[in-house]
């Protein structure tokens, strides 16, 4: 008999039911949801169609160019539909028993190639490199803004939004409140630094190093692991080694891109084009903390890392009224599989 | 200009995006996931085929009538894949920085109804009444049990999970730890108690009874509102209008079901067969929860309710990354389309 475990996630106090069943684990990488087919058409985010979209905030290129002009690598414009606005006040105001704030913020789209039909998961190490330079470069930006608290990437790939197109890229979204889910994993880092003095984030990995049984790829300053209460089949996080609170304040990108690579490619061995969610969970912006007397010891507590999660059909839908997850895969599996690049030969050892 | 709103949700804490561009209405509502044609033919939940599932461990009906043979309207039976086992002990421990339990809990399937071919949201009220009458005798029953902190429905029409089959069904989880979502809730409720000496639930039901712009419908004791920061399109809350913390100790069920009926009817005219998830939040294991020194005033500041969430595409999947959701119609609008029980004629007359 398989016994299923409740797993508590340190980083963000979620606990997660991971299911002990081995034969789940087929019918799981079946069920991973797939990239669809790309167009090989043109679209407005490719190159030489750059009056076709709003109008360019920030560019990469290796030749000297005007905005709005082909000859980039990778290019920033404003979302056509942004969900969060860039002027105005947030007009803070109650109503009765409730709050509410204006849209006020940033949403900006990157977009990662000017190549139609290339998705990041397929990128080589460069042009990764390039679209994390980006996303520094937008995150420093940004921060300078004190109306926002903080600046998040995301990236999902075939996503619902309105206007959607398959050529690859990601979203920058910077907010006036922090997102509850940082807050979270804010308030916890906290308290483990307050018991412990000690970065939580350190911790984990220096348990995860010594256990390895969780560790999928270790790349010079970078480490992978599958997380312990994984709330997703196959969900990985990313993290530099050495202590570090804020992303943008980086300068090992281009290690960060070969890393990625690497596990993309592993990723995608076993998921074949799978869909996914990644994103960058970095400090808040603390000249916007600051001022309001947050996170004083903000330096040693947090810890930057991305996180990637296949889109994987969930076994049961108990997240939306609980927050319990189910994942099916155990990350110990997860991560073994992975390292190896294949699941048969894994599930076969194992048995 | 549109101007979008983040509003706070005083129940969950969360805050939700809410896009006021009318234009999207339409389009959400063509994109609202719909129920899969269901088969005509038989299933092992099907009446007379009572000796394919698990044994029972609960059911009603009208006639004298052994365990496991037919007569009966509602069947609950063990779940044959649950991600909760009953027998065991939860060997709380830690791994280094880790905190896991041994998966101890209650997995419970309840069959709504012996026909197959018909789902919950088109039950007539004396059929709803008796689903709701089960769920209220298995709360009862299982918060007996004190290794348990909370008893959970949860209804998913079309969920991923093993074994799934299409006759309607619901399931009933008693798990060791209090979710995280409801822990939020209990610590908002809580915190308001103690602020204002008055019910969180109770404020927002007399703010909503005076504002009129989100109430769907008020049936007897029972009041249908779409949340101010309602994380999805259409999403509603059915909340009793007198206080009572546990939805196990209402005695006006049949109320409840007509309640809940009309709500379905109203939903199904705008949705067609609509995917939702259903939920019922009662207070926790009062047992469990007093010998541990909790929800000292819990009986005055929770308050159970009902949440209805149809399986609407999200615009962005900025939630998984960020807590944020974005919900594309306005709880105002959702509410005035509902009652009407068209969308049409609302959105015309609107502009």
């Amino acid at each position: 008999m398989h016994k299923n475990e409740l797993r508590r996630d340190p980083i963000s106090g979620n606990w997660t039911i991971i299911l002990k069943n081995q034969n789940h684990i087929e019918r799981i990488i079946q069920k991973v949801q797939q990239r669809p087919e790309v167009s090989t058409e043109v679209c407005s985010y490719c190159e030489r169609h750059e009056h076709e979209t709003t109008p360019e905030i920030f560019a990469i290129s290796e030749v000297p160019r005007q905005a709005n002009e082909p000859g980039w690598q990778v290019r920033v414009i404003p979302e056509k539909y942004p969900v969060l606005q860039i002027h105005g006040h947030l007009n803070s105001r109650g109503i009765g028993i409730y709050d509410v704030l204006d849209g006020i913020g940033a949403h900006e789209l990157v977009i990662e190639t000017p190549k139609h039909g290339v998705d990041l998961s397929e990128f080589e190490a460069p042009q990764l490199e390039k679209v994390l330079t980006v996303y520094k470069e937008r995150f420093l930006d940004l921060k300078r803004d004190n109306r926002f608290r903080y600046v998040l990437m995301h990236k999902a790939t075939s996503d619902g939004e309105p206007g959607f197109l398959d050529h690859s890229h990601s979203h920058i979204i910077a907010t006036p409140i922090t997102p509850l889910l940082v807050k979270e994993e804010l308030a916890n880092a906290r308290a483990h630094y307050e018991y412990k003095e000690r970065c939580l984030f350190c911790d984990i990995i220096r348990q995860e190093q010594e256990a390895r049984v969780r560790v999928v790829l270790e790349h010079k300053g970078f480490i992978v692991i599958a997380p312990f209460a994984a709330r997703a089949a196959f969900q990985l996080m990313i993290l530099p080694k050495r202590h570090e609170t804020f992303f943008e304040w980086n300068s090992e990108l281009y290690d960060l891109a070969v890393c990625l690579q690497e596990i993309f490619q592993k990723m995608r061995a076993v998921l074949n084009n799978f869909d996914y969610i990644m994103v960058i969970h970095s400090g808040p912006n603390i000249i916007a903390g600051k001022q309001r007397g947050y996170w004083k010891t903000l330096e040693k507590d947090f810890h930057w890392h991305i996180e990637l999660t296949p889109k994987v059909l969930a076994f049961h839908s108990f997240e939306a009224s609980s927050g319990f997850q189910v994942n099916p895969v155990p990350p110990e599996d997860a991560a073994a599989i992975l390292r190896l690049g294949t699941w048969r030969d894994e599930s076969n050892s194992d048995q």
